[in-house]
């Protein structure tokens, strides 16, 4: 596979020695077989992904792209731009949800700037790798030319390699993007085929004449975008942001090198469908965090036949969901790799 | 309130002032106003519940209440009874899935055996308070008397009390007792008005043919004590089990302390329901962890008007799903108590 179309290239296979020994392993513990439900197949899958009898996710890397949007000059979002770059101060200044919850974690955060008005001078503490200002206006054009697409996709799998380096045992993307929802919602209905006002919400917080004025936009971009939305790599590029393409890039660069990735919320799911869709490989290695409160969400999950693990009517993204989660993936390894087997505490077995 | 009846006084009310200076602060963090959903009514909640600013658990007390039943005589459950007494063993050895989770969220475990067969010489580390070898089998019988119920009741309050010195943040309770799904259903089914084969299940893992026997006895034990079950104390004494009736007691002291309360799965929530039926000035005291793969159980938490947090599919009981959830109160607390304020963080709010 050439340099060129590296997101082709297929993610080594997970093994189904280490899954089947997790599995035999779980039937042994002293609980009823399969009474710790979804637990137990994290910890089997985790097993099977990372090759080891003791799965772990103690070393978290957080990649937060930020980007900005054409679309925003529409009015369809409840916040002003200038926030994506107000925000990458607040995340590395300590203040913002994903920097609480990532010290709460111990895990290493990093914000990355794949496009937006931000001045570099003014934020120490952001890698900057910015394809342009913002993405085009894509209600009557292409968000990016192809290789803007190429150069974002490109960026997601930078980051992740330099998180490979530190042996990372689970990545999350996450993402910050005035208007991201807009750009989400068109992907995602043109991906999974679902109708655009199906999957249209608030946001960030639009009132019903919003959400209505929202859609209608998207429509318009839909109807306008429609004879070329014939592959995966096209919808992203005509509907997509430089941190979605990027999340996309990522996903792949990360199932590719075997790494365990937890999916994030409605926008992480877009970068998670189109990164699915040109790849399926990639599949086994990503786990959903949670379902949104962005109404789409649902459907989209049920779209890509995945089971997010909790449901908290969270709608903030930045990784935040994800973030949430990361103790329930560790509470399964500790179950996992520290309960004693029926035989280890003389307990008796099912009658 | 005389001290005979000392489960009928009040808890003492939750702070209106803290709740709403909590709402406050949540609209004014960086972020969308409500976009952090169920971990805003958690931190908001606890504020109230602690009277603070800045609300925590990191304080967690887990009490797991194990008795045995005399109803097993009737072949309801899929393991033998001998494991009431093995598990208390596993669990105080340290190889048990709340072994694990207590291990993890640093939080104090104790272990009370309130009424099983166990000698107490071979259970070094479990706190002796027993009532009984078992309660009475109540398919034609009251499980215990009346001094019984008292006397279980009594254990509860005693541990949350002895509790209560440490400063806990969280009281977490559990239990450990074969057969008491099928008393969990029986008093559930009384208290809740609910079909008795509507909320009877598989417990630790029968077959089909095996819940149709449970439903045939709980059915026949229901019609034999139907005049009596007239209140929710005849209800949990002639039903009931004496870890369930002592975990009700617990549930009640917790709250009469002021102490917020994480409830566990199905057979936490029939004594929770006890609770609330013998006194409703607990609930705001009580969140409800998960929902349990037990079939009943959404029905039981609707009936109760409560929405448990997550549904991982878990049926281990042993409070092993109150405790997976903690991490996401922890969350909920530094989300509110560390993320910085739009003012502070000099992020631009909605427009």
């Amino acid at each position: 596979m050439s340099q060129l179309n590296w997101w082709k290239s297929p993610a080594p296979s997970i093994s189904q020695t280490c899954l089947k020994q997790a599995q035999q392993r779980q039937d042994q513990l002293t609980k009823p077989p399969g009474s710790l439900g979804r637990l137990e197949s994290i910890a089997t899958q985790l097993a099977a992904i990372q090759h080891r009898d003791t799965p772990g996710v103690d070393k978290v890397f957080i990649a937060i792209f930020a980007g900005d949007h054409g679309i925003t000059e529409e009015g369809i979002s409840a916040f002003p731009q200038l926030v994506t770059v107000e925000m990458q101060r607040n995340f590395v200044n300590g203040g913002a949800a994903i920097s609480v919850l990532a010290r709460q974690l111990n895990a290493e955060l990093e914000i990355i700037n794949t496009g937006t008005h931000a001045d570099p001078d003014e934020l120490n503490g952001v890698t900057h790798l910015p394809i342009a200002k913002q993405t085009q206006n894509f209600k009557d054009q292409p968000a990016m030319d192809t290789n803007q697409w190429r150069q974002a996709m490109g960026v997601g799998k930078k980051i992740v390699e330099q998180a490979q380096q530190k042996q990372i045992e689970l990545f999350i993307g996450g993402e910050m993007g005035i208007g991201n929802t807009a750009s989400a919602s068109a992907v995602l209905s043109a991906l999974c085929d679902i109708p655009v006002e199906n999957i249209t919400g608030p946001g960030t917080g639009l009132n019903a004449s919003g959400v209505n004025h929202k859609v209608a936009i998207l429509q318009q971009a839909l109807e306008h975008h429609r004879p070329n939305l014939t592959n995966p790599m096209e919808i992203a590029r005509r509907l997509g942001g430089f941190e979605i393409v990027a999340l996309a890039g990522a996903y792949l660069a990360a199932a590719q090198n075997a790494m365990s990735v937890l999916v994030d919320g409605f926008i992480c799911s877009a970068a998670a469908a189109i990164a699915m869709k040109l790849n399926p490989s990639i599949e086994p290695y990503l786990f959903f965090s949670h379902c949104s409160a962005e109404p789409g969400h649902k459907l989209v999950m049920s779209s890509l036949g995945v089971s997010p693990l909790v449901d908290l009517n969270l709608r903030l993204g930045e990784a935040s969901g994800a973030a949430v989660v990361v103790p329930l993936l560790r509470s399964a390894c500790a179950l996992h790799n520290e309960m004693a087997t029926f035989a280890q505490a003389e307990v008796s077995n099912k009658s």
